[in-house]
């Protein structure tokens, strides 16, 4: 090979910093025949030079600050792997982008805060950055949405897109153990952070479906247009009652063209056991996307983890090497036009409610009344035994009904005497 | 936009030529802005000019003989639609390669007999051909193993690639119906054809799976290497047993790395219930990839029909008109290396075998006595009921054996005195 070799910079030497790099180690004679150039590690940064992380780091330069890399002659492209929306991982990008260097980076909160600035600086720079990472881990969908489904316009595109809450919502599912004691054990397993809010209230999956919203319906990154719930609030009581009635409780990301505009949500969900993301357990992230020609296509895969997102970053590396292009959202910066967002109070579907009620006569009476006053109509209705204390659950699922109007209905039913706890509603999710 | 368009000449106007030049018609700006460019058509050919496709072609140059788009100044790209892994389609795609045009089809008979010597002529013309359309239609997997797992050792890739064989059994499990009944039906819905026996007998799915196998493993297309089984034998009383044991019985094309060479083979499967492809239902195909660093890749979608394969072909056409090349089978033909190959009777694995014999005693004990001499275990059996004729079926489950042990065994068992029918036996699949 005669080809000049590229050379990587690489900001961030966590798991998935040394992932990348035991990857090129592993695989460098069949990246340099894939991308018709070597792809070579000239130089990193990360916080501790000395650590032990299992690889040596004497080959590379070594900057302490990680944005030296963005003025470093001998890096050709910038991996920025620290992480974080602001601070060094974004100054880093946009430094690489105004000297001509191409991006690779795992950032989703990045993307999903300031992807339509970084989508401009990339442009302006002539360069081009690949996320491919930060959606998803391995599963290749940024480059489906951006290239393979191309000939599409996309009606909706959702999925599994936390594995720690998959993993979890899995475990109380097949253990009937509560949340709490399931993310002590995720945490114990490394599934789970230290500090899990980013994941199990779904700020994650939120960053990554504004970026998936952003692909797939040509409209720039608009994070604070995404309505956000996590998990802390499913119980395992409910995921059983979902089971008897043919549904699994997944944390759905859903983005979806409607008449009134874009709805972007992430919360938990009831989804039929026939719908193509039910079957997806564990930490494994699943993305759905319908497009006009090619209807519905399904991606499965790992959605975080060194190897996994090694993957990723790399395949974003080959495509840069061999001279692949793509814009950062598929189409110019220009192209991407903002549409109307839905709020979530304007959502309408079918909802599956669940009572703490005393058991006496009168009460449904009393909440069927409710129901009626909010013009909200019952599908089925499950209620069974008589506990020793007299409190008894009471499962609704409803007809399609408005968000807004679900949450006057519970804030009434809550308030009658009858009402032992407030009621707790969940989202279903059809997929017709 | 001042670049120049991109000019294609499409040869053949069946289903997928007219999807095609729809899908063109209705995404036209959309395709710009992702291509950078205008992609238009120029020229067609097929075989009648004056037939009602429901599209008018007064536009388009027009040529009576395919081959001439390859000479036609006013094509940049063929579109080759004809399909036949001989004859014109053939002739065409290597004059445009010689005439330095590039090709983008949907024709896996070709790359699978010719896929070597496409690749040459690709590599020798300075071109790119595009060929995802030729491999489960609508899912972008060509563009996955070549470009999105670029950073794996792929160990295994298999799936479902025949939607037609699909939808049968999917009929056939659902209804209890049998095999012929229901390869009626799919023929009067159109998702079988009138000679079905491309699709049933396993060739269809053969050809895309040495086109897989090529772009996993770095190796020259050799289909005459893939031991091909079809779908005509799978009784719905072994789809029933199938289902009692835990299993669904599925078309499996499976191409994997073992120490002793490359498995490529398709056949009909017991695949557990929580395999990946298992829930892969009706004309849906799926495809599986294990890579070193990203673990399991899943990806599903429609694997035939106008749109979905209209979706496949432009996006390699989005790829060439905004400049992005790639390999052929993912580097360049001089670093495709041929590995051995296994032959089936060398495959071990578990199998299911089904006995029609006559319910006396000792019929047990001499089917176990061959069993025994040929060292293949059971794992479990199932025997139930009795008939009024004395005809019994009776299930077993093998532990891991060898095929040719397998084909000996059946054979004697055949012979046996209490044996009404031959034995019938489907390999397992268990995915470990």
């Amino acid at each position: 090979v005669t080809a000049p070799p590229l050379k990587l910079g690489i900001a961030g030497l966590g798991t998935v910093g040394v992932g990348v790099l035991k990857l090129i180690d592993q695989h460098g004679p069949d990246l340099t025949e894939k991308a018709g150039r070597p792809i070579v590690v000239t130089a990193v940064s990360a916080l501790d030079r000395s650590r032990d992380r299992g690889v040596t780091l004497d080959a590379y330069r070594w900057h302490d600050d990680a944005v030296a890399l963005a003025h470093d002659p001998e890096v050709d492209v910038v991996v920025e792997l620290i992480g974080g929306s602001d601070g060094v991982a974004k100054a880093l990008c946009f430094e690489a982008a105004a000297n001509g260097k191409s991006i690779v980076t795992a950032n989703k909160a990045l993307l999903a805060l300031h992807g339509a600035a970084i989508a401009e600086a990339v442009e302006a720079g002539g360069v081009t950055i690949g996320f491919e990472a930060a959606v998803a881990g391995g599963i290749p969908i940024v480059k489906a949405l951006r290239e393979g489904l191309a000939g599409n316009a996309i009606s909706r595109v959702y999925g599994i897109l936390n594995g720690t809450c998959n993993y979890i919502l899995t475990e109380m599912r097949e253990t009937g153990r509560d949340f709490e004691d399931v993310l002590d054990e995720a945490q114990a397993l490394g599934y789970a952070e230290a500090d899990p809010s980013f994941d199990i209230d779904g700020v994650d999956a939120a960053h990554k479906l504004a970026i998936l919203t952003s692909l797939a319906f040509a409209t720039p990154v608009d994070f604070d247009a995404v309505h956000v719930e996590g998990i802390r609030h499913v119980t395992s009581l409910d995921i059983a009652y979902a089971g008897e009635l043919g549904y699994s409780i997944k944390l759905l990301a859903l983005a979806e063209q409607t008449a009134a505009g874009i709805e972007q949500r992430v919360h938990p969900a009831l989804v039929p056991l026939s719908a193509p993301i039910a079957h997806v357990e564990g930490v494994f992230n699943a993305v759905v996307a319908d497009g006009d020609f090619v209807d519905r296509t399904v991606f499965q895969g790992r959605g975080a983890g060194a190897g996994p997102t090694a993957s990723a970053v790399v395949a974003d590396l080959v495509d840069i090497a061999a001279g692949r292009r793509v814009p950062t959202f598929g189409r110019p910066v220009a192209s991407l036009v903002a549409k109307p967002k839905v709020a979530m109070d304007a959502h309408v579907g079918p909802y599956y409610v669940r009572l703490m009620v005393y058991d006496r006569p009168g009460v449904i009476a009393d909440v069927s009344a409710v129901l009626r006053d909010e013009n909200i109509s019952i599908g089925s209705m499950l209620q069974r035994g008589r506990s020793k204390d007299g409190a008894v659950p009471v499962v609704l699922l409803t007809h399609d009904a408005k968000e807004a109007s679900i949450r006057r209905a519970m804030a009434e039913i809550g308030g009658l005497k009858t009402a032992l706890e407030p009621p707790r509603f969940i989202r279903i999710q059809e997929f017709t």
